[in-house]
């Protein structure tokens, strides 16, 4: 039985091949490792990790309530942000969804294994990506479920804030919910100017999800949440699944990464620093490169460049098993400077 | 919002109020805490914690099936055995299923929020809580799916042996699916006797659910694992949920508790004596006790005890959420003796 990767990130896969971890550009995650906080948080959880986790992860909602200046009630945790896009989905149970293309591969995904008719709406790179005014035509009164991210995986690319609050109206006046997976916007140069957190009252059949996986370099614990001011579907999500989901050790971990302010600033202006820098050592190679703005790039090659990367100890992640994206487009981390000259210098020998 | 915890263990709710951490009798987990081997391998695998976890588990498949002598194809983990319950449920998607009446509540709810009519076979008190020869006939061909549990929870009562292969084949001549949840099975004397595994490949369509979370004391830590010979029907579980969902801190922790053979000695060897001792003292109180085999005892009192049990910072199991008990059952895990002796004395003064 083959098990099919989708996703970046298979140092596992890589390391049993050739015995050594791989450069991995292939996952969107912090480069600067897990805060010494979470890890001492982690270590200290170890010994009491025979208690079952609080189903209810009440300090931990508690702080994240703090933090993000929402009720607690308004908030619920999950194994990953991806535990929280099938929980979504599997309380809902949509006939029809709509969700770009391209996008983060587990939404469609969740849809597909719950029977929904999934409606992909391209996103044209002639026009780099962006979502325009003919999403408000794709969204009909049939449309149950709409999956947005901001910014997107794996473009990088955001929307004009007035066109997503005239999408999250058009929904509200049709009946759709709609998830906007918000995970990299901490990655932003302004996340407050984004974030669709401040209208979370205002449109209750929105979910924004967000994790503490990326920005806080945590992809192995696994710990996301979903905000969200209607309460009675936060709950039909906590039931759609197992008790037990999140982890006294994420819980942990959670609480700790609240902590992590300055880690926190440093990798947002590493981040800051490298991507234009980055972008512009692709773009130098050739490459078409996708003006993104999180932390990590979309770009284009005609060389295929995977295989002699991996060659090279080097994972990228091809974009070809994406919707509306085909194996000529590649999507890479921003890293550190000096990786991210590993990455360069390899490309550069790889293009010749 | 109020959320029904509907299972015992709520130690933070208990610790909320009271501001101290119970003497917790309503979880039925190993009373020795986390081996040390398995807290070194969690300390270690902090610091690894930012790369994504291996989704397909595969050094942790690879021991487990050098440890149970089953192939690694043959082999799936979960985020908790709680995490299969729920993807079996949803890769088969049932219409009618077969529980018995009492048994883990977590069977049940994955199976209504499927959608799927639940038939609830009852399990008589008069006859200590055994299956017998009548749930052959309540397999019928409409049955989709069937849920075992042996030892049963919260029964700790096992079935005999040549029942429980004439149900299996029952299954397989009706075409129902049958999931024997056998994560108590390492605290009956016997585990080798009374497990099924050894018939996996005549009938591929049971599928065996272990967890490290009683045995090892890693409730807090999320792994169990479902055994299988229809690889096919393993990876619709695998796609029925997310990518990774057994984080890289439980796949390090499995490793390590798989080498921890002295702890598990030990804690089978104090359960054994304890059991049975527990169990005296109970019926010396005037208790009606049913006489499990696992690591936990049911028993019947007319006086309610939850409430001042919870006052002496001692929390029980109420079973009166179970389908097939009521208000006057009790389940009690078997800790250590100086533990059930507090108990014990606790009870004592309650009943007066």
């Amino acid at each position: 039985m083959m098990h099919e990767l989708v996703h970046g990130g298979d140092w596992a896969g890589f390391a049993a091949d050739q015995g050594y971890l791989p450069l991995d550009f292939s996952a969107n995650i912090s480069p600067l490792g897990v805060p010494q906080g979470v890890q001492r948080a982690l270590r200290e959880a170890a010994a009491q990790a025979d208690r079952y986790p609080d189903p209810l992860c009440r300090a931990l909602r508690r702080a994240i309530s703090e933090r993000e200046s929402v009720p607690a009630a308004h908030i619920l945790c999950g194994n990953g942000a991806a535990d929280l896009i099938f929980r979504a989905v599997l309380a809902l149970r949509p006939k029809r969804a709509l969700v770009t293309a391209p996008a983060f591969a587990e939404y469609a995904a969740a849809l597909e294994r719950a029977g929904c008719a999934v409606t992909h709406h391209p996103l044209r790179a002639e026009d780099g990506f962006h979502l325009r005014e003919d999403f408000l035509e794709a969204v009909t009164p049939e449309t149950d479920l709409v999956f947005l991210c901001e910014p997107n995986n794996p473009t990088g690319v955001t929307t004009d804030r007035p066109l997503l609050l005239r999408i999250l109206e058009r929904c509200r006046e049709t009946g759709a919910r709609v998830v906007v997976d918000e995970c990299f916007n901490d990655f932003l140069d302004d996340p407050a100017a984004h974030t669709l957190k401040g209208v979370l009252d205002c449109f209750p059949g929105m979910l924004l999800l967000k994790a503490f996986t990326k920005l806080y370099g945590m992809a192995g614990v696994r710990l996301g949440y979903a905000l969200c001011a209607d309460t009675a579907f936060l709950e039909q999500m906590r039931l759609a699944g197992q008790t037990w989901e999140v982890s006294s050790l994420a819980q942990a971990a959670g609480l700790a990464a609240l902590e992590e302010t300055e880690y926190v600033r440093t990798v947002r202006a590493l981040i800051a620093e490298e991507r234009p820098w980055f972008a512009e050592q692709l773009g130098k190679l050739g490459l078409r490169v996708i003006p993104g703005e999180a932390n990590y790039l979309l770009f284009q090659s005609e060389t295929p460049l995977c295989e002699p990367l991996r060659q090279r100890g080097i994972l990228l992640r091809s974009c070809g098993n994406y919707v509306g994206l085909d194996d000529t487009w590649y999507r890479t981390a921003v890293r550190t400077r000096e990786e991210n000259q590993r990455l360069a210098a390899a490309l550069k020998e790889v293009l010749g």
